[in-house]
């Protein structure tokens, strides 16, 4: 039995906006190295036979092969054009994938995610079709409406991360629906479909680098480690 | 017209126990001054005539005492005990109050909020009788439950912080109500004797500070400023 292939689409198409700095948020320097360095090293430490297909805006093709020579053993990587929306940015990336495969579809602004996580994932979505790290809500939350709002339990809410993991037979056909406003992660658009989605326990440090806060939170937590 | 008063319920009641510290987390030292004084030094730059009720477990009241001294001029503070649960504690300190007052009821690990923010509470809940922080979710969400779990709008959401701001006559009735274990932060409380609970904008930096990482988390914000 050949196995699987294991394929990460790390999607790098933010524009950076909302950092307040020309620099896209992926390539902003933490720890002496871009945030996307961290995020694709973390895939390779995982797996050693981990391919890599890094959707990017044509514009920053030259900061990607920056940020890949900066490897002493450069990983094997497939460059994708991104979309309008991350929906059909992470659909470009599933097109060039051709058999069976796990299939790891991550935010390339989550560079602490753990190689545990992602072995998790692995082993997880073999055997379940999905798998979706979350976890639990430490605030208390409130739901609200056009009337007003409402004490809502947080118990039974989960945050969702990345990577989400699927078997590739599930995941293509999933983004081969017409797009969706509410398709605004993975899990969404295979629910769709009729599968259940498997949740893995996530990492608190596996934040999302959005605001020039989160690099800093980030530092922190690489100190910490 | 007396103008009301405004008073501060600190609830320092935390025993520390998941920081891996023998050190409450109130009394960790974050920029050169411990936790809790830069929470009350918020409540101070709010307004002068802020008068602070502090809930503490007794054993630390010694260590209170060292916050207090770290001030030029020390605020004027009232010591109450802590409770068995964050409604008792609150409770306790609502005990003390005489005459009508906007009470802001504030966790003492949420070091970060600022002055700003506590006078748009004050402001707020004198024209709509609450004031609670909140801020949208930034992540995907799911709704889990016995079945499985699905989907969820996060934008029907928002995550709660504090100071929860009322005034003292929606607030001391809504505490002599029997403790209920969904109580879990006093707008619940608030919103069970019928009363409508108005939001406000919080703030991203206005984190609690319960586990290692926090701290340096909230010395990245300081470190920001």
């Amino acid at each position: 039995m050949i196995s699987r292939q294991k394929i990460a689409v790390i999607v790098a198409g933010g524009s950076g906006q909302r950092m307040g700095s020309a620099t896209p948020k992926q390539f902003l320097s933490l720890a002496g190295k871009p945030v996307l360095y961290h995020t694709i090293a973390a895939f390779k430490a995982a797996y050693d036979d981990m391919h890599i297909i890094l959707v990017v805006p044509e514009a920053h093709k030259t900061q990607i092969a920056h940020v890949l020579t900066a490897f002493d053993r450069p990983p094997s990587v497939t460059l994708v054009d991104g979309g309008e929306t991350r929906f059909h940015s992470v659909r470009n990336g599933l097109q060039v994938i051709r058999g069976e495969a796990v299939v790891f579809v991550h935010d390339g602004v989550r560079p602490l995610v753990s190689p545990s996580l992602i072995r998790t994932c692995h082993e997880e979505a073999l055997v379940q079709g999905s798998a979706v790290p979350a976890i639990e809500l430490k605030d208390s939350i409130r739901e609200v409406d056009d009337e007003g709002n409402m004490a809502a339990d947080r118990s039974r809410f989960r945050i969702i991360q990345t990577p989400q993991t699927f078997l590739s037979e599930l995941l293509i056909p999933a983004f081969e629906q017409p797009y969706e406003p509410l398709f605004t992660d993975e899990a969404t658009v295979v629910e769709r479909m009729g599968h259940d989605i498997h949740l893995v326990q996530g990492e608190e440090q596996n934040i999302k680098i959005t605001r020039p806060a989160d690099l800093a939170i980030a530092a922190a937590f690489l100190a910490g480690q």
